[in-house]
Order: structure tokens, then C-alpha cells, then sequence
């Protein structure tokens, strides 16, 4: 164990969805002060540049499959950086408590005796990612909830709520589901409407944002080619026919 | 229709859940570019206060059945300010696409031959608001996905996908789902374990944060005391029993 120089502290702060300017000021501020970084993949480089020189910086991404660090190798760095260096920020994609795994980091750095401890939201893709594209996840007369959920459990097997999203009425945000696709479109086929509007969209808020639109009826023959590498969500639901008429059209010339 | 000093612009920007720090930078920027705006009830006042000195600034916030406004006077307001005064900055409480009717004020400034807008994102409360309590929306072994729904259909009466939802293994957030608590709680007593926990959090984020803790089974009882004045929702799932335990302490003394 190493030794503590200042009162060690941890915030966990959420960075947003890409777009370097969609952290808050909140979580921009925790990055000013602290004594060193704990950051993820897909952080903005731009916003790594703001950190104070002199700040020490540990990647500790996972991508994919490829797991570069254990959730307990984080775990155990972040308390160990907190101990050694004072305030330590573990900045996040998107918003810690949204499949971040933050409580798991937080419920660590307690059990190892680490008494200050803040979490800072950010912005989550489930919901900026549709806005993105023009989308939005709630709308009178179009839908008056939504449902955001990952594509599969930590099994790696289909999420088993799909079903039930499937036959609600909600708009459904599915995370990490480009890999389950198909098997995401057949189950909706079986309780939705064929032309029930979906979107793919990938890399949201960021210069090389791609937007795929379909109905889940024909979006399955082939048609979408979503980049298989790059993070990206589905929304299915009738709010995906809100997104603007340019945003269609371009999609239409996509596929052609 | 009032003639245009410069080029119309509109950008509805999302405050966030309450906490002035909680904007994103890229929200806050516009508000510092910002010829006039339009703000919600529930924005933070010392939010207010950076906005530059001589812009002018009209409130249209509605609060709870107290329509100040119309959703259809805002529309028209926000438009006639951006042929007016130029860059108009709309600033809602939470995200402008979550339950905010933004991509109606979209659609009508669209319609009216506004070709400048933009949309960006807030911290929604729907996620911000357990997280300020401890509540992680997701976690690992405790939830695999999260609804969000409001408690009441624009018509006022009881949401259906809050039945399918009680059915399902999400973690449910209920928004504006005080007035309705007894009903949603006899929902869910019908389909969930009775200790299934359920958090109540009212003026999430802020130094006045109220928050009730209890199980679905007894908190129906009279047992909690929400303050019925008070925006709150409601969340129910096993990820309530994540919330620290001081803040469980502090809920017991409450209750007694």
C-alpha cells in the first residue's frame, strides 16, 4: 500500500458524450484541482490538453472486447493514486452511473477507507446521442417514456428486458447493441409495427458522427452498415421520425 | 411579426437538475452569446446572474398546474425575440429533450423560417437526481437497464407503460410522480416483491434536497411525506439499496 502525501480524495466526473465542451463546469472545475487523472477511452484529447501540466494522466480504457484494465486493476489504482497524489479524478465517458461502473469504483475507495468521495454527472450518449441526430428520446404524441438499455447481459447473452422494451410503448435507447443488432430488430419485428422507425448512430457529438435511419422491417436486410469498431446505440421508437428532414435525406443517400 | 435587427438564431440550451455548476460549458457559452433569453422556472438564479449585463431576460416558466404560459405563447415568444433581438437563448430546466417539449419550440421555430438552431444538452434530473441521492440508475448485479417515464399522460391520467414497467427488471424513475405516489406504489406492490426499495427525491442537487427511502410496500402506508409543492420523482429498484448508508440513517430519522 502506498503512502499517503495529502488527505486523499476521489471524484468520479463525467465527461460527456464526445464534444470536449459537454463536460459541466462542474466536472471541468474537479479536473483544475486535481492531483492526478484516471481517464477512459474515448475521452477528447482536447480535454485531456486542459488538465494542468505537470498532472500526472493514467489511461485506464477498456475498448470493445479488448480489455486493457480489469474493473480491479482501476479500482485499486484509483485508490492507490488518491493515497499517493491527493485529489484523484476518474473521468469517465458519458456519466458515471449509466453502465459506468462508478458505484463499483465508489463502493471500492469506501471500503478501503476513503472517506471523500463526489461523483459528478455528465452527459449520457443514451440521451445527447439521439439529440445528436435530432432526436428526441421523449415528445408529446410520440412517446412518453424511454428506456435505455444495453444490448447484452454480462453473460453476453441478449438482455432479456428487450422483450418486454419491445412490446411497450417506450422509446427504447439500446447501448452497445451494433454487435446484437440483428437479434435487437428480429425481437422488435415480432411486437412492433414493420415501419416502426429506428436509428443507429454512432460516434454522436463528434466532427465524424454517422446516423443510419430505417424502419426495423428493412434495416435488417442488409441495407445499414454500421462501422462494427466504432461505440454506437440504437433507437428504436415513432420520436426517430422527428429527426430533421436534412438528417433524412442524407441518411437516404447513405444507403443508396 | 416584428422585423429582424440581425439574423435570427435560436439555441435551447439545457441548465441541468438544479446546481448552477451542473451546465455543460457549451450551454454556458451560448448564454454568453446570447442577445436575449428565455428562462424556465427552476432555474438557478445565480445562473441567472452571469448572464451578461442588458440582456434581456423574460421568464415563461410554468409550474405544476400553474400555466403562466402556454407551450404555444413560448413558441411564439421565442421566435418574435429571435427576429427581434437576434441570438435567442431558450434555457430549460434539466435536457431540453427529456419531458422538455423542446422539439416542439424546434418544430414551431422550424415552420416559421428560423434556420439557426441548435439544441444543446443538459444533465437530466432523470439520472442526476438518483445519483444525488447515491443512487447509481445502473449497476452491475443490480440493473441491467433504467425507464424513465412521467407519472400522468398529458390527458392526467396514469401513464400505461407504468404497468408494463412494474413487470420488467428495470430500475424505474418516475418524474412528476408525487401527486400520483399512491397509485404508482399499488402498481408496483401488484407486480414487485414488497421490500423492493423505492426513493423519493424532491429538489434534487440543491442545498434544500429532501430525500425518503423506504420499500414499496410500506412507504404507501402515510409513512413518507413528500412535500407536494415540490418538483420529485420517484425511483424504485433494487439500485435504491446502493444509496450510502448515511443517507439510509438519515432517512429512518426522518421517518420517525
Amino acid at each position: 500500500m502506498v503512502k499517503a502525501l495529502k488527505s486523499p480524495k476521489i471524484t468520479l466526473v463525467g465527461a460527456g458524450p464526445g464534444d470536449p465542451d459537454l463536460i459541466t463546469r462542474k466536472g471541468w472545475k474537479a479536473l483544475q484541482s486535481a492531483d492526478v487523472v484516471l481517464y477512459d477511452a474515448l475521452i477528447h484529447p482536447d480535454l485531456l490538453a486542459e488538465i494542468p501540466s505537470g498532472v500526472p494522466c493514467f489511461y485506464v480504457g477498456k475498448r470493445c472486447s479488448q480489455h486493457s484494465f480489469s474493473q480491479e486493476e482501476i479500482n485499486r489504482q484509483l485508490v492507490d493514486c488518491a493515497r499517493f497524489y491527493g485529489h484523484a479524478v476518474r473521468l469517465k465517458g458519458g456519466d458515471p452511473f449509466v453502465f459506468g461502473r462508478g458505484m463499483e469504483e465508489v463502493q471500492y475507495a469506501k471500503s478501503q477507507g476513503i472517506e471523500q468521495i463526489e461523483v459528478i454527472p455528465g452527459i449520457s450518449s443514451a440521451i445527447a446521442g439521439p439529440a445528436a441526430a435530432g432526436i428526441p428520446v421523449t415528445s408529446r404524441g410520440y412517446s412518453n417514456s424511454f428506456w435505455v438499455l444495453t444490448a447484452s447481459t454480462k453473460t453476453g447473452e441478449l438482455n432479456k428486458d428487450l422483450e418486454i422494451a419491445a412490446q411497450s410503448s417506450a422509446t427504447v435507447v439500446v447501448l452497445m447493441g451494433i454487435q446484437k443488432l440483428e437479434a435487437i430488430l428480429d425481437l422488435f419485428q415480432q411486437h412492433r409495427k414493420m415501419d416502426t422507425p429506428v436509428a443507429i448512430i454512432q460516434n454522436a457529438t463528434m466532427p465524424d458522427q454517422k446516423t443510419i435511419i430505417g424502419e426495423i422491417g428493412t434495416l435488417s436486410c442488409g441495407v445499414a452498415k454500421p462501422d462494427p469498431k466504432a461505440a454506437g446505440l440504437v433507437v428504436i421508437g415513432e420520436v426517430v421520425n422527428l429527426a430533421s428532414q436534412e438528417m433524412i435525406k442524407a441518411i437516404v443517400n447513405q444507403v443508396k
